[in-house]
């Protein structure tokens, strides 16, 4: 199976992380290589837990599991908040697991950017990066090793937003406003293809309830593993018109593209300044950037292409 | 006719303030008690030339000009440009007068700043302000009278912007880019009934090409005078979808709140900071503002009622 | 007496700002044409009430008042303080008058900006600013009128740091930090010739407490007066080793240049930034100054010449 | 010799570090476990050929070097600027070196971050880190490895400034103002001993220059290295009163804490906004810091003590 793309994922592990795992998993087109955990969500040691949950739930804790940075780039800031507001205070929906602790000696011992930048180079201009968290780990294996964005063949990014509002601050996203000066690193030092999945082609993502209904009400394990993680969250979730969750839609794209039915090339930055606007992302749309732009945007999904995703996520057939 | 509207102007007068300018004065509605000039398309002293020769092409050189501030705020800051690039050198297209110079002297001694004030207190609770350019004028008045903001009546402001995406810079609108500091203040410290009409619907305002041809072909002075000052402008225009102008459509809005036929009640305020989104406003799109907002945001037009008072500007029958 | 000099006084009127008053009051070297009252140690209406005691208590209720800004240029930030701490709640000690309410309607119709902006004009060449306060006037005064500096023969001001030492936050002096955007645009942009009196020549001024038992035991209406409004400021003042008040030395330096006994030309600005050394002033120490300088820096006093000059404002014989 | 302290050394080798590296090998109570090299003077590729110069020099190739980060933590923003106006374009004087190339190979694999989170395991309570450059690695190490700081024994740090002047910007220190983020993530997360030796002390360090003379004109090996890579900056030196240079203090501290005849406990800190004063230290003089310290701050040093540790770092009998 030499083909399959080599995948690998950095999470901080919250409800929606757990959705996207499950998904890549489920793929057989995807080999996941490794799966990098950061603060985010969660705590990086709560990341790393549930983490070993979710591969648990899916049978897979063969997979690597790497513990990564355990605070943004330049330390927490006023007003800097972790997820557990909405991911519950174990950021998996404060749902106890009937299996009991997961194994923590399963963690490898090498630092998730010791592990990124070695498959950068096990798997030079193959490796495929997920980033569903802000993005301290990317940006620190930037800063010790200056040539592993070069390595690596896409770059997909869970982040950012397009039209200034946000879902954390007023104005920005959570995954960039946790970490805004990693994020600018990235956009603006990070020399591979960049494929943004920002928080408005998600949050308008027209999944209908009653698909939803109907893929969760199986009773794999996965499924059900899910439906327990997601109960909180969906008490405030049902009040929106449709179903949505910004991970498995960024793995979604990451494992085909096609689920991206609308893009475009722009220069893309963010805000890293001590204000209002801290962590907004901001696009350039004023200048021409067919020359200047340094990642794809996507504006509009495929929900059947993505529903199929998820179908097979939760073994619905 | 004491039942009329009494409107001050704040001008920075490019070429879409003359067209506001004509607009207002063509109203019955309408009495103009003051004029007051502030640098932004252009410094403040053509602004003063601009002006007079606005009210000279419609034979009002009665109404008061009065001269303001000359600078931003805070002084002018790396990166802030005047809109010579669109409004002409001259800040009205580059285009020679066949009337000649005008009279200097006709400039009220009294400062605009003073003016202002004058007028909220012979007005109180009557003046309506139209804001048409950087809030230098209007952020100075408040700082000089703490009460000033209290008497005003209402306030309409042509400036910010609601998605973050700039006409001027990557991130903000001219109006905000060119002194955020005094936009701040005026969002935040003016207690008086504010109506924003920012860059997004006056640049989809659908008017097309086809009506403004029509309605700028007649022969009165006030048609002419247009044609002159926009004839440079137009050019780069003519690739739009539409014609637009941002002034004259506060100035609908301001003579007529039918204009507005979509508004929503929030919380906005401006990035200050030296940064990629300074001068960009944010509206707090989060949180429910039923008690918080400080303005009323024109989302879309009514282009009949728009182009109606755009003919009367030019006396088209 | 033509040949006076002729003084406008900028003040935020505490306990210190009352002494320096007193001060250029007893010179017969001066002529004071105006006192400019600014919100600061107190909000500006207490300025106006206070400023108006010291005029009673020296008998020179002639002198014209007038009142200026409320609030710093861009508003009150996070951390703006006023000076109530150190001045007392009524910014003169917290000291009943015993002659009684002041007469308000003394204050001067006309806004202290114009007052300045009018001063300049009718005495061209020959005003003589001192600054006891933020700088929130004068930054108003050149938004209003451009040439306004121009007209000023000098400018003396109390506020800034010389080493990043503050003594209202950890890095920045009180009229600084009070209004950094103020003295920013006072240092960069007033064309005039400007000598700053900063915190640490002020604070290391070695004016012995013996001197000023001796100096402050006399019965004048004016060392009556002092006594008064300083009693409870002096009881955390007696624990330092000598005595020492930063607006008499501001204003003896102004009456006579030498109580400055050395000085040194620099470029001086300041950190407007939102930040932790907000509002601190930066010397550039680096660069040969000569002709990059914007201000005569006072370094050392003539302890001699200052101690005369308090012994007048005290009718000290 | 299991008494000796360890010290891992962090540099940017420009010519004071290779001084100060000098002094630390010829110290027969340290062992120098690792050189960690970061950009700084110079790139640090350049900083490991230095760093390999060096110690063969002193004959002590057997000594671990280490590559770490080569950009500043958030990467370089406008006006950030490397040292080689002094240190010249190879960091170490443009001197040609008589030995022929070094042999790269020497370099280890392992990271830079990687060996001290290493050496911190190793010398658990023993490690003593002395950094002569840009905090990067450190900033980076503690992301990686939280409890990295806890394990370290002492910090000693030549970087920041006291007094708001700077020898790089007007009021930035070159190592902090190269990586201010770095520092202030020291300076704030680091719970280890710390002892700051600024710019101040060194700058104002009286060693003379008839004592330089004498001690440099040995003909050892290191003594002769030290006049080849000091020559072309010595020109400008030698117009100031006294000879310094800011590595080598560092490092005698910290082999002999009595160098250091006069320290203080404050808190100090570091502006990392986009300003005038980016990168300045910022020290707490304003509150009694006996609780709330987190450095040592060097004010005095001891030239005798120094002196002598130069003349061995010289081989000078
Ligand atoms: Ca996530
Ligand atoms: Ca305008
Ligand atoms: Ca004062
Ligand atoms: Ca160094």
């Amino acid at each position: 199976m030499g083909e399959k793309k080599k995948f690998v994922i950095d999470v901080d592990c919250g409800i929606d992380d757990a959705d996207a795992l499950c998904m890549a998993i489920s793929s057989p087109a995807i080999e996941i290589v490794g799966i990098t955990c950061v603060s985010g969500n969660c705590q990086v040691n709560q990341v790393l837990i549930n983490t070993l949950r979710v591969l648990r739930a899916c049978d897979r804790l063969d997979i690597p599991v790497y513990k990564g940075c355990s605070k943004p780039l330049i330390g927490y800031r006023k007003g800097t908040r972790d997820g557990t507001y909405f991911h519950g205070r174990d950021g998996l929906g404060n749902s106890p697991d009937p299996e009991g602790d997961v194994d923590l000696s399963l963690i490898k011992k090498e630092s998730a950017v010791d592990a990124l930048i070695r498959l950068s180079q096990m798997y030079q201009d193959e490796l495929v990066v997920v980033a569903l968290a802000p993005l301290t780990n990317l940006a620190v294996a930037l800063r010790i090793d200056d040539e592993f964005a070069k390595r690596i063949k896409e770059l997909y990014i869970m982040g950012g937003n397009l039209t200034g509002v946000g879902n954390v601050s007023r104005a920005a996203e959570f995954n960039f406003y946790s970490d805004p000066e990693s994020a600018k690193i990235v956009l603006k030092e990070y020399k591979c293809p960049i494929t943004m999945i920002c928080w408005e082609p998600c949050s308008e993502c027209p999944l209908s309830w009653e698909w939803y209904d109907r893929i969760t009400t199986g009773n794999s394990k996965k499924c059900q593993f899910h439906n327990r993680i997601y109960k909180s969250a969906l008490v405030g979730k049902r009040n929106m018109p449709n179903y949505y969750a910004c991970d498995p839609i960024a793995m979604a794209v990451a494992i085909d593209n096609d689920v991206a039915s609308e893009t475009t090339l722009k220069n893309c930055d963010v805000n890293t300044s001590e204000s209002l606007t801290r962590g907004q992302m901001s696009v350039d749309l004023k200048n021409d950037d067919s020359l200047n732009y340094n990642a794809k945007i996507v504006l509009k999904l495929d929900t059947d292409k993505l529903s199929k995703l998820y179908e097979a996520a939760f073994d619905y057939k």
